[in-house]
């Protein structure tokens, strides 16, 4: 059980998918304890701190790598499991953006109105209680919300020789904000370039379905993974598997694209390699679809798609890749 | 405690909504025990039945009701609560309907493939063991899913003296498709003209997030409700209350329309009712929305979103009448 | 040649396709002298009159009509061929109306910001230069633009026992707003009800491609169309024909859905009258469409794509009825 | 006048706009004789030639570039007149691509049909008489088109490190479409990065507006530009200039966006340089808008906005770089 530690300085950070050289050279079955910083770089720390003000774009959404993977290869898929996901501090920070977010003018549906005003929420982070604290900014309103961490990005270097911001989510993974992506969850990405050179970023205590605002809770995070490669699979779109469900991502606009993309991929995952013929899957996958949708404020949109395995007939699934990096995780916690 | 039963012959369905006599009068506290036909008539009962076969457009989706409530004017809003949701029936229907789903041309989405192939689903329902069961139609694929019954279709009325298909979803509510619709929950619907003429129908057995091929597990139902009226208070777009969560929702194209909505409407309830200010709700939302897509097929799609109340200040909202029916569901159950 | 001249009173107005009786009985070869107020009830008049004052919602957007036409039913095809247009004053009106257009928030694309103002520009109508007159409310900035009038607004009854608002495009026709349909034209519409019940309003001095604010140069019009009925012939989405181009139109969001039907409807029509096999029709219509989009405001958009007759085998399409209307408008102005 | 003539080896051909060093250096003031290759590298030359079979992706739209302009810095505006593009072949080619088109199922819009048929177009190129010939594959239809060529290519180095496909239209220009960029226009495109790193290719002897099935006339070009840099002045999306329109373009899904983009632009341009305020300028828009659209096919569509320069009071946009370069187009062409 090899056991790389990396914690980048910030002068190591990547800030795209694809365009930049890897931090490390890892192997199939290396477990990685990573540090990421949050998305604003940790400067969002107070009520002053508007995005406008502290960060200078395009430095948003710092990533931690690239990973060079030996031996992965176009055609392969990497496997990303998450052992463990924990804050690093006992803050954390969101906040409106000027032109970002579900419910105003942004870059991309652009409006005659005036920017929404900046205003930024800072949370406790109880890692005890396994809480954050919301604080109303007008009024005396707070709410004791679960922590729920996970990583809103994730992804490898695209293919067609593009580089892609952080801030994108698309085939390649990237800034998909899904909260399915979470401690127990492998990941399974299409590896495009030798070495696949995945990175991640992003942290977030917790964020609802969609992260409306377009900002979740936002921290630092010692992450921990243990990465695997399946030769000769592609995986067009990234899917998860967790003990209990197989997910399949889109991220496309309009925001029936990518749902469109979810479930015909997961009625391709569940007729390649659960033997059911298309129309018998897509009328299953209608029935028990569970369709959280992950952002609807981000270039492009994503929605994942779950089908709990007990509906499916027993397979393992990518070679049982999943299984397997859970055990290690069990092992890795001693 | 006013109880009326009522079973629609068939010459007495809706439609529409809107447009239509009402067939009954009611009164603010009544019980309705009502059946519910099947959306395709009940005329989809094997592999046969192809829907361009059985089913004569626009003689699709059958309502019960319209019902006049009195007292129920513009400006006022109509309580709906579910006390029982059950089959009627010990099967159910699922199928293919050519240009009609989410993943094939359809009349608004209209390319230059064939129609997909037309095939049925029979699935058996046990309601003692509260379950459906599938049958793969190629192959031998089994699987016994949840009976958790809904319907797909709830509505009044609308407004601007239109007339809808009971196809569709819009203001006033109508074919939502939401699985949300079920037993324990108030909907809330805004009343668009004098008695309000609101009409249920379309159950299922169960359908899962997005409906994704367009047709649940179909079912004729025997459902009780307890209606109310709180008046002078409008309500812009359908909302449902349980006991644990309150639920905005949005029917639109393109999807992320029908999003913003549900979520602006949840904002605009947040503040109304809450008293959050409006970037404080924007942000409580962000991180704590449950965010289940209801339709990706209709004629416009229908997105939902929830908040548990433990998460906002502690208010009966719409004066408590939910609270009030759900007892009213306690005493008639006896 | 019978010709009917009418002027509603404004007690006679409708406000929907399908739901009202008609107004007057006509047959095929009718002509037909018909008054159309402008959207606001003639009610916008000055810089002071926002909508938000002078209209009381539904009341908005008047139609002259529905016209009941003898021998037309389902699954024909009614003809209405523009023989004149003309603004019945010398002033016309174009405004803001909060909550509507396509560069802010509105009903169905809402957000958390506030509406825009409201403001009136009121044009004066030079029908002897064929000019109107734009003046900026701030500074001084003038245009003369020229006068090409159209109607915004001509449809029939709905199927499916429908009634639509005159403000919602679709399949029956409707508030499609597209600059192409002016004097010269003849509009086809399918027949859904007996009789047809056709309406028209909406009269537009001018408008650019996509009416983006959401008010064209709104004005009171004299109008004289002749009618016939292609029977057995349906007409699935309103398509337009002049001396030089077919025309097809599609009204749906997203935008591009509008754009699918537009575009697949005219492969189709190339294909059934002109005999262009599907891939070569698509392949034709790639290179030489012209695309000028209607609306990207109302409740559906509307896209039109025309191709010149020239490029397509020598057809008379719909029996040659646009040549025959085309010389009883010659006959008519004599 | 300098004069550099360029014409690439396929070897030199770039497929990223970003993340390629520049083949050359010019400076601002500079006529530059270029040839670009089709879209597919000139192999589709007959009936079998399939892209399945004679392209491999990623190697599709091939530009020729970058070009590093000396001075060109973040913040400043690249103008790129067109002062000729003519087919460099007597042929041109299109055809249909699986999956790829406006009326089929498509990675982004992926539905359980099969893709449709592969087939090729070979049009015939007559410089003389400024035609292209098209021919039916199926039946016997001829039809002689009107030459109009363009560049389907134009863009930059994006921001934000980032590398895009050559496919893809966005911020930077690229593979925006639209039949406007024809000669006599000034392109504007905004510096991202030092040198701003220009390519051009896509030639198209001709296209319908919207692009329909994906793939338009596309030729081999021999084309003449003169460059420019207007320093100091951003440009947030690409602009176009003629002698009689500005234009502004959007690239983003759904089509509406795009529209929006291209539509807000125009307005804040109209007020930025022409002194219009901002309700004032929509309204003017409004009224004179035309909007072809350019794509409805590529990763992100593309709309245009055009508005006649008489419309506007009398300014120098640009600081007049158009009416400068005309005449050194005139010049050139002695």
């Amino acid at each position: 059980m090899d056991v790389l530690s990396y914690r980048p300085d910030p002068s190591e950070f990547a800030w795209t998918f694809g365009g930049v050289p890897p931090v490390r050279t890892v192997r199939p079955g290396d477990i990685l304890e990573l540090w990421t910083e949050d998305a604003f770089g940790g400067k969002v720390r107070g009520p002053d701190d508007h995005v406008s003000r502290v960060i200078e774009f395009p430095f948003v959404n710092p990533q931690t790598g690239p990973f060079f993977v030996e031996g992965a290869e176009p055609g392969d898929t990497l496997a990303i499991h998450f052992i463990s996901i924990e804050p690093s501090r006992d803050w954390a920070a969101s906040c409106t953006v000027p032109l970002f977010g579900a419910l105003t003018t942004t870059a991309r549906t652009p409006l005659l109105h005036d920017p929404l005003p900046e205003r930024v929420w800072i949370y406790e982070v109880d890692r005890d209680a396994r809480t954050v604290g919301y604080h109303a900014t007008e009024g005396d309103h707070t709410a004791t919300l679960p922590l729920d961490p996970m990583h809103g990005t994730v992804g490898v270097a695209p293919a067609a020789f593009e580089a892609r911001s952080s801030l994108v989510p698309d085939a390649h993974g990237g800034n998909m904000d899904t909260p399915e992506m979470r401690a127990g969850v492998t990941c399974y990405l299409g590896v495009n370039v030798e070495g696949a050179l995945f990175s991640i970023g992003d942290g977030h205590c917790r964020q609802g379905e969609g992260e409306t605002c377009g900002v979740a809770v936002e921290a630092a995070m010692d992450t921990v993974v243990v990465i695997d490669v399946v030769k000769g699979r592609p995986t067009p779109w990234p899917r998860l598997e967790s003990d209990t469900h197989l997910m399949s991502t889109g991220s496309a606009r309009p925001l029936e694209d990518a749902f469109r993309i979810a479930h015909a991929d997961l009625v391709s995952w569940m007729g390649d390699e659960f033997g059911l013929e298309t129309l018998d899957a897509y009328q299953l996958l209608t029935q028990v679809s569970e369709s959280p949708v992950a952002n609807v404020v981000d270039p492009n949109y994503t929605f994942l798609t779950k089908v709990r395995k007990e509906y499916l007939p027993r397979v393992d699934t990518y070679d049982g890749v999943h299984t397997r990096l859970r055990d290690t995780a069990v092992r890795y916690r001693g």
